[in-house]
């Protein structure tokens, strides 16, 4: 299914986003024309998950690039700065994102007094670059992660970093589905996500249609599995992991990580390397989105608390790194990661990408 | 408002359940007539909370008393019987509803040979005395806790252990409600405790009508609070407390228990003496019911999970008492609970228990 669920789709005109806000009661697809709609896309969480995040908003870019290409250079690049400030302002805390953005913004520098016809072509190749490499990116983690599950794992998983999070294939769900492509036997525990349900509408779903056994569970009910010894690793994807290793995550992935460590179970993050944020000094620096108070309130259009009642919002969550037993990225693992461990990994990674020609 | 709701209302015919299912959108009672009715709507969980539940079941007994009364004692006591298995089957966590059908059995069994009038009217009254003692147990509870949370405490609170989960007052936020009654200023941060949600729909409403401040977050939203330093104490209820001191309370009171010990955040149970156990010897031995799988799969008529996931759904966990900072119960605190200062506060209220009469 990894690959047949199309997450985005650029046609060159328009950008489809399977909308993940209604899933799985309806399959259906909202276009975005602009960079607006697709930042509003992201906002609204049609389209969610830090990868896929990252390739929506330079698809964003290239449908503001193209409406505005045969236009002066001085008009094409004040369109342009403005598609790539209401993008940046989408969401705060997926630092994908901002890594999509400032490739797509090299790439207009590098060009210097080039045509805006030419730009606009250069940042739509850059785009299907980004998206080709993250479903790359994500084959190599789940090779490199499916080595860490063994046959008959029973493996708990928070939110939905799965197809739907990415441009395909998935990171933690990516481990899961080469786990299971290479021939274990492996079954899913879903924590369902409150309040997006993430997991109990999207993470369940993709397991479903993909016939790996998953159970759904409440939230808090993470803890009680594992004190029956129903659980044997946990992975979850990241938005932004600090220069330390601390982990933002959906709001949730601390208390599962607390758990895990209790119960000695071992706790890994899928994530690509564009989610390490070398600018980010340790957890504490990541800012976290605080969203509407409805989502909690209720679900969709039903509100079940009362009037009156006060709301907090969280979107995410930080996780030390002393609570992370493994980082698997497109480049290996960072084992008990900290300052140093991640930084020679992003160093070694870099070495290799210049070895490779892709200096 | 704790003197005001009448979670249960018994007129001499009938049962008035105050139906927690579907507060707070709507505010209705279910009125039972029989042990059967009353069994049902434990069941479905029409009433829920531990003290509550042992009142209800107690009634329960006493309308089929009354309905049976005036026949033979051979009759009446095969109907009783039957309203006794029916009720006991209803839920199996809470131990306070065994220790309420074990009183009105002593009841029952203390009048020999008194004809079945006699012996239903005996049987009312000591389920009146239960109801009674249980609004007296809350108050006494609540001031014995309330010297535990400082002025400007912000409590955390699973669940709802409010007025609704009792006859009156309630435990955990009995304990709320007096330190406020004592000119403390406290807020509350409730998790909404999925999947029935009694704390978004419960514990908010509770403490909506009573104007305490009240913030609703997720259940995985705990942890995040915690890290941030905007919890000071947590209380929670319990439905069985083993003889160790370990606590069988609504799922997810587990993942608060340890991530409270990893902030060193107290964390307090409230529970009436009837809610131990010295015949369940650790929380292993505490049946955990499992309920059904349409509670997770969505909430009321409304299912957002995919066709095809599997469902786990225990309604409870069990907290080891090594997380536990203090009990507290109508007869003072346990700190720290252990085996031995369990045995030594049930002896020590037995003791007061008698040398007031009423042994």
């Amino acid at each position: 299914m990894s690959d047949r669920v199309e997450t985005l789709r650029y046609d060159g005109e328009t950008l489809s986003l399977i909308d993940q806000r209604i899933l799985p009661a309806r399959f259906e697809t909202v276009t975005c024309s602009s960079a607006v709609e697709t930042a509003d896309a992201i906002r609204s969480m049609v389209v969610r998950g830090a990868p896929a995040i990252g390739c929506a908003a330079a698809f964003g870019v290239v449908l503001d690039a193209h409406r505005a290409a045969g236009q002066l250079r001085a008009v094409f690049d004040a369109e342009l700065e403005q598609a790539f400030s209401v993008l940046a302002a989408s969401r705060p805390t997926a630092v994908n994102l901002f890594w999509a953005l400032a490739r797509m913004r090299r790439i207009w520098e590098r060009l210097g007094d080039a045509s805006s016809t030419m730009v606009a072509q250069a940042l739509e190749a850059e785009a299907r670059a980004i998206y080709d490499e993250d479903i790359a990116a994500n084959r190599s983690m789940g090779s490199h992660g499916a080595a860490l599950l063994q046959d008959g794992a029973r493996v708990l998983t928070h939110c939905n970093a799965g197809a739907l999070a990415t441009a395909g294939h998935g990171t933690a769900l990516g481990v899961i589905r080469s786990a299971v492509e290479s021939g274990k036997s492996i079954s899913v525990i879903a924590d369902e996500t409150r309040p997006f349900l993430q997991g109990a509408r999207l993470t369940a779903w993709e397991m479903v249609q993909e016939q790996i056994p998953v159970t759904l569970i409440s939230d808090n009910m993470a803890g009680h599995m594992m004190s029956r010894g129903a659980v044997d690793a946990v992975i979850v994807g990241a938005d932004r992991i600090a220069a330390n290793g601390d982990v933002a995550n959906k709001i949730g992935t601390y208390m599962v990580a607390v758990l895990a460590a209790r119960h000695d179970i071992p706790f890994y993050v899928a994530a690509p390397l564009s989610t390490i944020d070398p600018d980010t000094e340790t957890g504490a620096a990541i800012p976290i989105e605080e969203r509407k108070p409805d989502e909690v309130l209720g679900f969709g259009e039903i509100i079940w608390a009362p009037e009156g009642v006060r709301v907090a919002n969280p979107a995410f969550d930080v996780t030390p790194a002393e609570l992370v037993t493994a980082i698997i990225t497109e480049q290996g693992i960072i084992a008990r990661p900290d300052r140093a461990k991640v930084a020679a990994h992003l160093a070694a990674a870099q070495q290799s990408h210049v070895s490779r020609g892709n200096g």
